[in-house]
């Protein structure tokens, strides 16, 4: 078998395991949108089906024959091609595959499904020591699985080394080089969301940005400025509320002849493939801001996937870089975008002609209330600076869940602690402290970080955007409307690359800066100024 | 292996078949419901792919093996036995499916897609030399088909004497005993869609229907009583459409927490499996009929489906007897009870006050003008009566077409001379006449019969639950709105059995007479008699 061959057969299975896991895809978005209740059981046996002949897929040892087949070979010579990235990322994804044992797999997929039913109740009781115990069989079994994969690490560093990838293929964010470091349990956990990224570097990047954070806050706090936020509350009829979102969305690009707008329960992007992608939102009547910023949230996600390169589709080259950098997608027209001034400049009379009940609103008052910084118990409602201090607090207290320095049974209380700690603030009780997030029962340990990591991509990538483009012309043109020049940049920057490069690599190309929190501390600083007053 | 092992792994494999089919029937329902427009090549390669995996399981010799292992055993010895219900259907359709040569499955596949492309632009410009070429091709495949599915019979009736099969679980029309005769090449198409049915008994069928209901016909077009069709032709907005069109559908039982009902060019239902059924029509603001009638029909096939055994689901106990016993389920509800008077003395109040263009008609009007008979072109939109006429014709001459007595040349022709005899009118286009169906184009022959069958079945149906119930009763529960005993009847004696039964022994045992055409015969009669004063 030439290389050739071998790459053209990885290529084929790469894209099967892709179709089946958009088949998947679809079956989701249908049991969130239009499924009816009755069809809970069927759908579950249909999408357990899918994964398992994906992961059947997946795993089958001829991937591992094919890649050894084109490892080292001219195929993939330079490493920045498309063959060599594919190659790459195709066996850093075989390796942790085969690492995991069936039975692990399985026990962790019925165990996750029921701490996830546990959680619900727990939650909606306010009573962690029903949860304790799932959250106990989680971890044990998600330190098995990073164990699992870290020691067959070596393996992966070696089918790396045989491409010649150069040391900066890692995520590269601004540290000194960690390869040779001793690894962290977290970064096996963190690798499948952040493929490259470990916890030594997320803790670093962290570090600095809480430095500055906390203060910045603490001062907003102090400021004697109260936006006032009711301005957000008054009567949005929903219909018109649609209308609306899908309007902005539309305006910063995305298509609406390959994606769709749904109502949800909770809000999501799935991006089906090439021309299908569709997101969703819930609506308030009484609070403009929720679905709004939702749907532009969704929509900047939405923008990635319609814009990865359509001919690579199935393949990793064709695919999002790390869920750091998807959500920078999707904060970058949220808040850099979304909650700036001149984008209100364009969109602010249409508000007013859409809800009569903000006739008397001002511009200035209406840009204050969306930018409202105000320290609060639930992440998902928080402002995109607090935001971040609550996933600080995830990520310093999974580390040490993970590694058993933090016990299951002392997490309410190491909660509170950290929460005081940093937003000065008592939780009154675990549902609106340790039991508020889904992520631990379904066993997303190492998912928060890249929340915050998109904060900092999106600002990273604005600042970069706004020299090359310059910044006054870009908001020239949000006043009329115009989004494409940065649409432009992102796709050619962000989106085509695909995941060529890993995510501190595509930072460092885009951007000419490795990742670090200067960006978004200055871009939270200059508007903390503007509309606070606080230096 | 043990019989009872190998049953289980049968069992096992149908399961993951039919889930795989059903991922594609809710792709394929996204795709003609929400799915945006730019989808639609993905969404071919998601379901080509389930198609393939679906395929290459079904005709895994390992399936051969475990059904020889299983046939002849005592677990399969009560031929009345779900078990051996289950071996006979899944040898059947094994056996079909390893007939075929993967070339030839390929083909068919490949060619069907692009006549069917071809059938759309010729029927357009009402163009039949364009289509003719295809039409030629897709037959010669269908030949190959019939030919390659009839070659190997002999196989497949060894493995039904095996089970000790009596005779009677044939179609077990009203016919002397066909199992001896020289099969038509028909047969192995009809099979497909009305497992065990021959050309030889659907013509005799059909001959008895023809022959009383050519006069019948004739009669009615001659009476001077002539309904006025337009009071369905007002203004009926389409949201109370939607509204009245889903109490109904709900009144005779159609569960929409384990279905739905949306908007589709071309309405279909699709089961999905156990607890989702998804039904969908398209709103006329000005024909009432269209939709209405519409969502009966849809509704009767929804009920079906939504009523199989679902302990049974992905194997033969658990699915659909055949496509006319199917269609008889639509047919059922839309005319049988969906047109009859007590219906409409129930719901034509409610008709009234959702739709106040209706306020000056009187219930007789509105009766006679849903159930007007009248010699038309095109057949989906043919009465309940002519429509039978429209499939005659079309099983006469794909009959003739398959066995090339017909070139495909003649067909304009031979079409048009057959629509004089049966109608007394001439085509005034192909268009209105050989290219209306989409059916040929895509290799459906075969199909067509099942539609009067299905007219036939619901007529018998019909009879012997009136029988049974109490007809006095049946009707004095129509005008109440409660039609939950002819539910119940029909579940028991239609859907519960699933594919237990071959349709012909089906019939029997639910009606205690072999399909005949005299009670729709009957059924047609006595209308004629009340609406047009015709006997």
């Amino acid at each position: 078998m030439t290389p050739a061959d071998a790459y053209a057969e990885l290529v084929r299975r790469s894209k099967e395991v892709a179709l089946l896991n958009s088949c998947s895809a679809v079956l989701q978005w249908d049991q969130q949108t239009y499924m009816p209740r009755a069809g809970a059981a069927l759908r579950g046996d249909q999408v357990a089906l899918l994964a398992a002949l994906a992961h059947e897929k997946a795993t089958d040892p001829r991937t591992g024959e094919l890649l050894a087949a084109v490892e080292g070979s001219q195929l993939v010579a330079d490493a920045g091609s498309v063959e060599a990235a594919n190659v790459r990322e195709l066996r850093h994804t075989y390796d942790r595959a085969v690492k995991l044992p069936k039975r692990l797999v399985e026990e962790l997929a019925r165990t996750t499904t029921r701490a996830q039913e546990a959680w619900v109740g727990a939650r909606t009781k306010n009573d962690f020591p029903a949860f304790r115990p799932w959250l106990e069989r989680v971890l044990a079994l998600k330190r098995e699985e990073a164990t699992a994969v870290q020691c067959g690490m070596r393996n992966a560093e070696r089918g790396m080394e045989n491409q010649k990838q150069p040391p900066d293929t890692g995520a590269g964010v601004d540290i000194p080089h960690s390869r040779f470091r001793t690894p962290h349990l977290y970064d096996a956990l963190l690798d499948e969301y952040e493929p490259g990224a470990t916890a030594a570097e997320v803790k670093e990047v962290f570090a600095g940005l809480s430095k500055e954070l906390v203060p910045l806050i603490r001062a907003i706090a102090e400021s004697s400025r109260k936006p006032d936020r009711s301005v957000l509350e008054r009567e949005y009829p929903v219909d018109r509320q649609k209308v609306f979102a899908e309007a902005a969305a539309a305006a910063i690009g995305f298509d609406f002849t390959a994606g769709r707008l749904d109502t949800t329960a909770h809000p999501f992007c799935s991006g089906f493939g090439p021309g299908d992608c569709r997101i969703t939102t819930r609506y308030n009547p009484r609070a403009f801001h929720e679905a709004f910023f939702g749907v532009l949230h969704e929509a900047g996600h939405g923008l990635y996937e319609q814009n990865l390169p359509a001919e690579h589709f199935g393949t990793p080259a064709g695919m999002y870089c790390s869920l750091g950098v998807h959500e920078s997608q999707s904060r970058l027209w949220e808040n850099q975008v979304g909650r700036s001034r001149p984008f209100w400049d364009h969109f602010f009379p249409r508000l007013k002609q859409t809800f009569p009940d903000v006739a008397d609103v001002t511009p200035e008052a209406f840009v204050a209330a969306v930018n409202d910084v105000r320290p609060s118990f639930i992440r998902v409602e928080a402002d995109e600076a607090t935001y971040n201090l609550h996933i600080v607090l995830r990520f310093e207290l999974e580390l040490d869940l993970l590694t058993g320095a933090l016990p299951v049974a002392d997490l309410p209380g190491a909660w509170a602690e950290k929460f005081r700690a940093l937003f000065g603030l008592t939780p009154p009780s675990d549902r609106e402290g340790c039991l508020q997030d889904i992520h631990w029962s379904f066993g997303g340990f190492g998912y928060f970080p890249t929340y915050t990591l998109g904060n900092l991509y999106a600002a990273q990538f604005m600042r970069a955007a706004r020299r090359d483009l310059g910044g006054a012309d870009l908001d020239a043109g949000f006043r009329r409307g115009d989004f494409a020049p940065l649409r432009r940049w992102l796709n050619e920057r962000v989106h085509q690359p695909g995941r060529r490069y890993r995510a501190g690599q595509l930072c460092l190309r885009a951007t000419g800066e490795p990742l670090s929190p200067g960006p978004f501390v200055t871009y939270l600083r200059e508007k903390a100024a503007d509309l606070y007053g606080v230096c």
